[in-house]
């Protein structure tokens, strides 16, 4: 597949001089209407062979381009906030919002292909790696990123020679490293695995363009005139980001086969026996966070379930047995403008705890799939492949020691209109029910189905959903922390 | 100062069963008010002495409020993002919005209270540092926050018997360490540094409650109710947060004694001469980044100007020396809502750079002293505070060894109308004069004396204004670049 990158493409000077006054005033006009219109993002992507040019490259873009509106990101140690996150995490916080354009030199291709070159990892688990490239670029071309890759190429013959010439040259000879000539022995296992990565990450959203790295004009004019058509078109595409589909309406189900619908809500703890189990458990989270090896892991936790089922004060009977110094809550509410020019799921990936903490979600990135899906705040399209999008995100916790545990705390619908009442009866205004709640309790067959949905998608092996039974408020807090308790308990047996 | 909290104070059982209730139900309603009102934020310091029950007061506090709009922070391990920052870094990062409770343990009275102890600092330094924490404090009560300090005091029996009780308890033995016994040993010692913090920090804004740590019901009643208190207060307070002053207009100077006004804007520089200029000092910047010790510090560059003075062309002759790796361009706009809800200077904080780092700021936080004074956009006295708070900001990015440089890029009248005549005239819209523009430009002699003022007040030792002639875009971006190299140059040496 390098082969067309090996003809020895190169351009004269007055080619250059021609086309690239007209190239850059284009440019700078694209990007200008990027900004003013923020329709998306635009993230580039420049890897390729050792000394095939990727700094210089990148360099000319930022020249040509607005610079206030660029940001450049190179590959360099992990900073301890981050070693502490999932390996997707520095990717995550260094996205440009929409408007701008973010650069990204080598990133997340990098480890897979050096880690397989050096035979670190079986091709099957570099497929598994590039696998996840694929879901998490596809995400962000659904979520209306501009996503291009450059790959830039030399021939054996030509790295040789520019080795050679960086070294020949006082000025550039600090460039030259051990690992470059290391690398350039293993120029055969380089391309070969370089060539299946290349393969299996070239999706139609987001294809490889191979630029051969030889004469720097011609790959500097390459790349700029890719830019700049993948920009106009974008920008030019009258076509609305999703197509308008029909929306079908949530249908309740006919029979009693929805899942939430087999639970006995009923299921009753007494106070006296709630009050010891309250101990109980909450004397064991204790002891759990204070193991020695409890910082070696994270926990998140996330909360879904009916209005009034009791997120609130299950959370506080949580917190109650942790010091505040650990853990965090996060309520969930409208996404801020910072987080609204973002894809969907950056607003939860922020809030991800470091090692030995806690991040209790009150509600979450569920939110996508229930109120969003009911109230047709996305396209159905949206939701359908937010499933996919959730349980990428949930296993790359998990791969990172992250104890995830979901709730789903369901209370009947009676249990549900006794509460409301009550609520408005009190004279506390921290419980006041708004025309909100009302409404979508109207629409409680739609949440239910929508819920159901949820969890027949998302309930996986590694992060199952844990439904509680909460008409009786008393067993569900006691179930939500035994519960906490064994998964942090088994993670850390392992 | 600390003998009224040597007198035992404790309460019954039956004080504690009969004010526990009303207290915590008040003190959610106070906290629903401020959560809905986000009338401002809430910034309570806990410190004192080792074993008075920091940690578990702040438990008791996360009980009784909403732990969702509660955020701990403790002093801990700097993180290696945080210790490449100015020391306040981490406490801006962690600045509670405003409707958000944020409490703080020991923090930032915790280095300068345990350097002196162990006699790392003399007094006079001991005093700088309190002098820089009361600015601090000063800031945010000035910005709205609500800032509650307590103090928590043991006599030096009391200590011994608690780490006596504590180590005689298998289940709290691993609480007690060498350094508590160590510094109970210099309790004198912290006695005696404590009071002079305590005395110097404690300012009619946000004053130092000392409370008794002995018995634990007592020390919770006593916070709980002080918090309680102080939150009733501002939300009930009808005041507005600054009294409504007369706004005197901004007069023309009379003379041409303006420090703007003794500039020769028409400095020049031909075309040939400037070319080779920019070659040298574009090289000479290049190669300063590449200095091994260039790594050990940051660069901040900040661009204030009349409009169209040729801030964004002086910005690009920069960036083009720069890796882009190394660099962030921040144009600064409206600020977004996560920043409406933050001190005036958060924003800012947060793009400071690392080390080996430039930010280079596109119009700064001198906003407020320029467009916000001039425009009325914020009041009177929180202009006139800017200044203050600005060279503080400044001094703290200076100690950090941050390479600070400001320009001010001057052009005349007419040549700002010749340039907004040849930007109607030009087919690029990336120039395109808005009717914003041309109402600035009728206030020209308001926005001079403004500039003037910040000149006058801000121009310090260690981080001067530089005044660039700008009629001439050739001169002006050589003396940008120089002014640059010499400044980082300055700092190598040291």
């Amino acid at each position: 597949m390098f082969e067309s990158a090996e003809l020895g493409h190169s351009i004269s000077r007055n080619e250059w001089k021609k086309e690239l006054p007209p190239l850059r005033e284009a440019l700078l006009d694209a990007q200008l209407e990027l900004i003013q219109s923020r329709k998306f993002q635009v993230v580039i992507v420049v890897a390729g062979i050792d000394c095939a040019g990727k700094g210089e490259t990148v360099n000319i873009l930022n020249e040509w381009l607005d610079p206030r509106h660029v940001e450049t990101h190179a590959l360099r140690e992990l900073t301890d906030e981050e070693r502490e996150r999932p390996e997707m995490w520095r990717y995550w916080r260094a996205l440009p919002p929409r408007g701008k354009i973010g650069i990204f030199i080598g990133t997340w291709y990098s480890p897979p292909l050096l880690e397989n070159v050096y035979a670190k990892t079986k091709n099957a688990e570099l497929d598994q790696q590039l696998e996840r490239i694929v879901h998490f670029e596809k995400m962000l071309c659904d979520e209306g990123a501009l996503v291009l890759k450059f790959w830039l190429h030399l021939s054996k013959d030509q790295q040789k020679k520019r080795l050679k010439k960086l070294e020949n040259n006082p000025l550039t000879r600090w460039r030259v490293t051990g690992t470059d000539w290391e690398h350039y022995k293993l120029y055969d296992k380089f391309r070969q695995v370089s060539e299946r990565m290349l393969r299996t990450t070239s999706t139609p959203q987001s294809p490889w363009t191979i630029v051969e790295g030889t004469d720097p004009h011609y790959r500097y004019l390459t790349i700029g005139k890719a830019v700049l058509n993948a920009l106009r078109g974008r920008l030019d595409s009258t076509a609305p980001s999703s197509a308008p589909e029909p929306v079908p309406p949530i249908m309740p189900a006919v029979d009693d086969l929805l899942i939430l619908r087999t639970l006995n809500l009923d299921k009753k703890l007494y106070k006296k026996r709630y009050e010891s189990e309250l101990e109980k458990w909450q004397g064991k989270l204790n002891l759990l966070t204070r193991d020695p090896d409890f910082r070696k892991l994270s926990v998140v936790i996330t909360f879904e379930g009916n209005d009034a089922a009791g997120k609130g004060g299950s959370i506080r009977r949580i917190t109650q047995a942790l010091d505040a110094r650990q853990y965090r809550v996060i309520p969930v509410a409208a996404p801020t403008d910072e987080e609204k020019v973002q894809p969907y799921l950056w607003r939860f990936w922020r809030y991800l705890p470091r090692k030995g903490k806690f991040s209790i979600f009150d509600r979450s990135w569920y939110g996508r799939v229930l109120v969003e899906r009911v109230e047709n705040f996305c396209s159905r399209n949206d939701w359908l492949r937010a499933y996919g999008e959730i349980n990428d995100f949930e296993e790359q916790m998990v791969r990172n020691r992250t104890v995830i545990t979901k709730f789903w705390l369901s209370i009947s619908k009676e249990e549900q209109l006794k509460r409301f009442n009550e609520r408005e009866k009190t004279g506390f205004k921290r419980f006041k029910i708004t025309d909100e709640d009302w409404r979508n309790r109207e629409k409680w067959d739609e949440y239910e189905v929508a819920a159901c949905d949820m969890i027949d998608h998302t309930s996986t092996e590694i992060a199952p959903w844990n439904l509680v039974e909460a008409n009786d408020k008393y067993h569900a807090r006691i179930k939500v922390l035994k519960t906490i308790c064994q998964n942090i308990e088994k993670v850390l047996k392992k």
